[in-house]
């Protein structure tokens, strides 16, 4: 396997054509068709309005709360703080009901349908559509016999799979975060124009992504499950036996796949990088790739993390966000550095200027998937 | 071509083994997971909660409005009048905002997106998922080289297509109302599971179906389209050219298709029946079988819909619902008669006391499929 490796935004700005700096304020492009509100403005601070006249109070939630101020329409508006790039989570509050803007389109985050806002990465084009071969994700409904319950698993279909009837193909499992589930990388994460680039441009294998819930309730079990703010699930084995039980079976049965540890790898972000290192460690004779995005192996110890790892698989993968808040890049920041101390190679991404966001888990899945199945 | 045919709800009975009949307040299938309201009554009233102690006023929007009450705790509550069974949008109204029900998961109609309530239709499990092969839904990202965009066709594959690698399938165009786009036949329509059982049961022949969005605005034409309330769009040329130059050709090279005219449908709701009934007739040389739901041809003569239709094409079908408002039933009735009185064969279909929604819609795709691709 690979010695440690720092990788740095440089490896990133390779990455195609510009997508053109905005010059003059522009509707998001996560808006609904027509809407000119919410607009980016050139600093990449965010114009918004609300059409509320017997409101008392309306607010943005951004995170930080933004007091909206009325004019003589009945239109409320805000311009908040220049953004970092990439897509972020929004509310309204409406008299202090939080409620999405029926502006936007919606996306599946914080444990609700959430208005999303796309700030725009000059330079960069990786997550765009582009005249490349385009695969397909495809809803594949399943059920779950250990949860007594219907699933719908999302899996990315490389271009290639349907003109190559006898190929076989390497699987990448990739999970969502806390509050989120199997829709987020298909549509906030763009997974399929990440990897519809970087397989044209050579840059990566050809291989299914399977995107599934990180969450799973067995039938046998009391519902109740331990959780943190944000949704996030802190008992992962229920998703664990699902997982290598029920959903890599179905995907080996159901997709041309090299059905074997060599060929199978498991990520996510946040809550879903806890479960794939979880998951992965428990199951090394399932998946020889391992990593997490903002999402690390939960108090290590070298009993846990021995040396050794490093004869027993190919790949381990640590990505952060430079700007995450406190704990959460200091936690998987002190894992990588944990990691380096026992001497367990791995690989340390660390996405420049982004925070807890999609901007870092798109970066490091750009990062990581060339870097799968290439023994 | 089979003459003029008149079926009634009864044909629809033979839906399999019964979904129960509620005999408790229980939580819509169409919450989040883990929300409690709004709950669907034994007499299919429901019951809604909103917790907003700061609002002034808050209302219940499920096309009549129910203003709310609001108890001790600041949660306003109110129960509406029985519903039809099926699905229904609705919407929240704080202060006079119209929003999305945070406790509903959304659904793209109405031009935005909006809450959801499935009233459960006792007796009846062909929209339900079902232990049967299913196939899968795939979203195909394309060029469309006429409106310079990226567009996203949905395209339901059987569960049979990868298993048959040299069979070639018959092909559905299938198309959305006014205000939705193409996620409502996938999401709302539940039109895998229809088709899924459909054939499981040998009742219709193995086939793509194929959604994309009823819109199309042509790059060298001004963006305006003229509109009716409801987004519905009334210039259907732009879709025309879209379907038949783009889309068609793009589904027979990326799928395993027969390609020609006996081997294609086009049919949709609401403004998707308008179009498909343009369109149809159009390219007859395209489509062989035509139809409408709660859409049909407008402004019917006998120049455009001559008794020589009858030799021209495998099937006219008109449906409605008998509960639509007004114009909306009596608008396709008329045609129907139309139609009957030049002696155009076709089939009319009623579904019995649903309205202009969503099981008026799933309950004509059941009948209609089956009627397609038997020559």
């Amino acid at each position: 396997m690979k010695k440690i490796i720092l990788v740095t935004l440089a490896l990133i700005a390779t990455a195609g054509i510009s997508s053109a700096q905005l010059t003059k304020p522009t509707p998001a492009t996560t808006n609904l068709d027509g809407k000119q509100y919410p607009m980016v403005n050139p600093d990449l601070s965010a114009t918004f309005q609300v059409v509320a006249p017997n409101a008392k109070t309306v607010e943005l939630d951004l995170g930080k709360l933004y007091p909206m101020t009325k004019n003589a329409d009945g239109v409320w508006e805000v311009t908040c703080d220049p953004q970092v790039p990439g897509f972020h989570y929004y509310f309204i509050h409406i008299d202090g009901v939080k409620v999405a803007d029926p502006s936007s389109k919606l996306f599946y985050g914080c444990g609700m349908m959430s208005s999303g806002i796309e700030i725009p990465e000059a330079g960069v084009d990786y997550y765009l559509e582009k005249e490349v071969p385009h695969g397909e994700i495809r809803m594949q409904r399943y059920y779950s016999d250990l949860t007594k319950s219907w699933r719908i698993c999302y899996v990315y279909v490389p271009a290639e799979y349907e003109s190559n009837p006898s190929k076989h193909y390497p699987v990448l499992y990739l999970f969502h975060g806390g509050g989120e589930n199997e829709t987020s990388w298909p549509i906030q994460g763009k997974v399929d124009n990440i990897m519809d680039n970087l397989i044209a441009a050579g840059e990566c294998k050809p291989m299914l992504v399977v995107m599934d819930r990180g969450e799973a309730t067995l039938a046998d079990q009391p519902a109740f499950q331990p959780r943190r703010a944000g949704g996030m699930i802190m008992d992962f084995t229920p998703l664990d036996r699902v997982v290598t039980e029920e959903i890599v079976p179905m995907i080996d049965t159901r997709y041309r796949t090299l059905p074997d540890r060599m060929h199978r790898a498991i990520t996510g972000l946040s809550m879903g990088g806890f479960q794939s290192w979880a998951i992965g460690l428990n199951h090394k004779d399932k998946f020889a790739y391992i990593g997490g995005f903002s999402g690390s192996g939960l108090a290590p110890t070298e009993e846990r993390y021995p040396a050794t790892l490093n004869d027993e698989v190919e790949l381990l993968y640590v990505g952060t966000g430079t700007e995450e808040p406190g704990q959460m890049y200091t936690g998987v920041r002190d894992f990588h550095l944990f990691l380096e101390k026992t001497g367990v190679n791995h690989v340390y991404f660390e996405s420049q200027g982004t925070a807890h966001e999609w901007l870092t888990w798109r970066r490091a899945l750009k990062d990581f998937a060339p870097r799968l199945f290439v023994k």
